[in-house]
């Protein structure tokens, strides 16, 4: 079977492993106080203009998510996100967990504006009853969305300016960064999300890590004492090296943007084969996510050779699937796919 | 001025004062381990039918909610209510501080309908991923609602077998309890509230009393140890005597249900005066709050004499109001308010 | 019978009775947006010599004390108290459930010292795993303790000292404020109280009131938003303008001081009729609360005529109990328990 | 130089690394839904008489712990534990954090006993106010404890058997469990630690692995929905069968008792090597962390050469220090070792 499921299904990029071969038998300091994770955290700010920015190391998404938040927030702050958003849908309720409220918004293609936000802070801004109602104090965003869809520069720089006018803090989950920052469409940069944002991470479980995300803060306010909420959190990995370790391997020479920008263009050849043959999307995706709405028919005969993601019934005779690419993506498997997609 | 603003803005019903004042130099235990809370409980029960029913006295809604909710969900599991719930939107985030999820459903009137909890309980029970979501374990109604809407039996029956279908709880926020039964449209009586929920209670604060809520258990399995539960949240009052000794005043001859009703056949005729002038509702309620649609004139000419509550703007010449009569409403201030409503 | 037994088991001073009669039918705003919150709030000031200070009125001791914590701290800081303090052992983990962990260190009689905190405090400081254990960030303290004794004006200096060295809240609980500083041996008085602490409470439901802790703020840091917390944990009476009304009765005119005061002599009438009869007490307190050691067959003897708290068994014959005067205890109350002390 | 400083420096087992390389490019099912990680549970099954156990794979110890007792404690639950246990002393209030307090009694080398659990159950079983007070409900040990020793089976027995007493989950903590079941002093299996808990783990990060602990429930009552609780606290990894091919390799030929025990034999040679030159235990441990007392000058001998962990000075010329060998030990550093003991 070929697999289109999704992007963390495999190990690691071969340099990591390798990597970690070549220290397996070194002793280190425990709990991220380690050469490798200063040394990757310098390597990630390479590509930032922001000297004073903190990076830590958690080891996933879920947990890095919950974790800024709680150091975050004051227990009546709560919020702001797309009702697609990870932690809205996906997550058990773990920021509810840690006492806050989402105050979710309809998504567009799983974004949402800087207009929708304006108005959410401006209806607590100008609210007679402030103490009835919890005080939205974060944004979360996902770059790319959980639909694969991103946001443009000008999106972000406005949601950023709005941001700052009322006091709320920028939080981008980047659980698949490489992925959002390596599409044909992307027009930011790393150092643009670093700049907009107050704090965010580069995935690494979905992006060639075995596991892990770096958190970048660019806002010192946000993460003072920040390991020992790690550690309240149980996101303190007692080996840290490990984190600090595949991230210095993707970062050091670009490996982390080399292998997510080459699955997107894996990406886009196959959201051109579906597009030759008048296969709509579900969604415009130019990332590594292609949601494509088949007929059942062509799905059976998809269904011997490859593994894709069931998303949802369209009607009796079609269904919304996922094709996703990932770093260990290979170009044969996606020319495979190209031929069948193209006798269909 | 003459207050039509809101129900809870006098002090207490006069029979109520009388007993705090004869009672005044009384010692009792403390703590709600006294003669009146379980003189209170044993009214209570009278008006239902259900001999295992478990009666606890609180002091105010907010903490009623959150205080029954934290005792009946572990952590994962998540309340069902109208996205117009009071703990949604009126009770700065309390239920989440108590780390739980609410999934607000779009409202009708401020009511949700058992099909809505079907369709949300069935999500849950069929995911694949029920591990990445939380589960659906409470429903939350008030009755009346926020709109001052009221459930009939037969959508509270209804909505009662979805929630036994799924394993679902039912709690009945009773903050204005009165007003709803005591409406003419209402075809439930206390005793179908406690056997079609597992936990609801009458309010105090609006309804006759200084403060406090009588939260009722019908299901055994919700309240045991809830007296730690009331402590843990600092909803023990020390002296609640006072809490038994104001519901044992309010249910020992049906003051509570009469001091209400009165207050909603007061609501009918402004309501009908209203009507006489073609003057819109905004919502068809048929208790204590009437919300109108007026011209701003006509409301700049009742803004002299009379304190109502501002909800909203409709449009550039029409705003929505609230009118609410309460326990403490006389009829001489009806009368004047309907005259005034007949020259508008 | 008459009752020794604890200061919250009867009703409330008369004019505070009274004063609920004068304005039962009067109309106030809600939530402690009312003219008597004001007024109250200005009549504690007086008393003090900070005008800055915010004072917000709250309903019992165990809701007060977790939302002051539960504003002041962020999730990994912890408070330091003594092990018999009220949020350590008679509050159902309130704290904890509010997320933070209590440094309990040993107590003599009642108390802690200025060095036992600095310990402490020096302990983080200097900890190379800062990350793996709590901050202490908040000390709390109560005047009196639970045993009745005081801090003398010294030690809350020094506490405070070490407080401000160390960038510690103080957090002084008054539910018993006015037994301490009424008593004889105080050398405090509320100005001071509120000049060493940042947030502090004057407990109206022990000292007069039918219930109600008056929380004064002196440090503007601490009480940021206060009310949208008040809100969150439930401790918001719609009512509101009842604390107010009750507190401008008990501070207008010093009653408060006074009622508390006489309770106190009443107290130490009693201590010294023990003393006469060489009954020991089980500590040394010149407040309202006596803890005595007697032969259980002298208990024997005052059971059919007093009620008073059991408190330990000492040995086979002697048992420590409390006997404990208040507001509302009578002087030929006090007159008989003397004589009958005396024939024991 | 030569680490003696922990049992967590070093990257993983040869034959670990191995088994993750073998299987970098296969595919399989996230979230600990794969073959690896069933595998795994099947063998450490096998080691116990307990066919209904059910094994979840978390990432870390801290982790472990909070989701364990998140997930068995209703609110106003306590957790019994010893004072020096690590959930009270190193892991950031975590348990507070999760709403829990803990209720610390004295340890006696890292140890508390039978009679101290149910003294504490007791107080609480005859307690007249047990809404005032937290319920005791879970035990937590560490086996062995944070000082190395270990608790005999007829000490465990003695445990479980008050633990079911008084409806109590007894938790064993085994982040270091291999090392003591490998000790020469110890009696029980880990088939005897699965029969008296309700639920333990097999520490990974510490015994041969990089990370994981596999949580071991035999008390099916405790692990209902458990998966829900790893998800929300941040502990699934999203490569589950990271974890379990981990535990695959220890477990399926005995791997992790052998390297363990190996370890705990290299300390007792280094304990002999201090007992032969009168150099005292600080504590008598027979597991893998031996905590002697150096004269200062002594230990300057060896900081050239070794790397240890520093506890504690005990006197102005003594300090208490602690070696720890690891499954990462090697023989040569052991002699090495012992030969510099001697010269001391």
């Amino acid at each position: 079977m070929i697999r289109f499921n999704n992007d963390y299904s495999c190990g690691a990029h071969p340099q990591i492993l390798k990597a970690l071969e070549d220290t397996n038998t070194e002793s280190y300091g425990g709990y991220g106080l380690d050469i490798w994770c200063e040394k990757a955290a310098a390597e990630i700010k390479k590509y930032l203009d922001c000297p004073q920015a903190e990076v830590h190391f958690l080891i996933g998404g879920t947990q890095a998510n919950f974790t800024v938040i709680s150091a975050a927030l004051r227990p009546y702050q709560s919020v702001i996100c797309a009702d697609s958003g990870h932690i809205h849908v996906h997550e058990t309720g773990a920021v509810e967990h840690c006492g806050h409220k989402i105050q979710a918004l309809p998504n567009t293609d799983g974004k949402i504006t800087a207009a929708q936000i304006a108005e959410e802070a401006e209806l607590y801004r100008t609210s007679g009853v402030k103490e009835h109602i919890t005080q939205p104090k974060l944004v979360y965003l996902s770059f790319p969305t959980e639909y694969g869809t991103i946001y443009s520069k000008q999106e972000l720089e406005e949601i950023g300016t709005v941001c700052r006018n009322y006091g709320l803090f920028l939080f981008i989950d980047g659980a698949r960064l490489g992925y959002g920052l390596g599409s044909v469409k992307a027009d930011v940069t790393i150092a643009d999300i670093a700049r907009i944002s107050d704090v965010f991470y580069c995935g690494g479980t979905k992006c060639g890590a075995l596991f892990g995300e770096a958190v970048v803060f660019t806002n010192p306010e946000l993460c003072v004492d920040f390991r020992s909420y790690i550690k309240q959190n149980g996101a303190m990995l007692a080996k840290g090296w490990l984190l600090g370790l595949q991230f210095y391997t993707l970062f050091k020479d670009g490996l982390y943007f080399e292998i997510t920008k080459r699955a997107d263009e894996y990406a886009m050849q196959i959201k051109q084969a579906f597009a030759e043959k008048s296969i709509p999307s579900y969604i415009e995706s130019f990332t590594n996510q292609q949601f494509v709405v088949l007929e059942n028919s062509m799905l059976k005969k998809l269904d011997d050779k490859y593994v894709y993601e069931y998303e949802q019934k369209i009607d009796e005779t079609h269904s919304c699937v996922r094709f996703c690419t990932s770093w260990s993506t290979k170009e044969e498997e996606v020319q495979e796919l190209i031929r069948d997609i193209r006798q269909l």
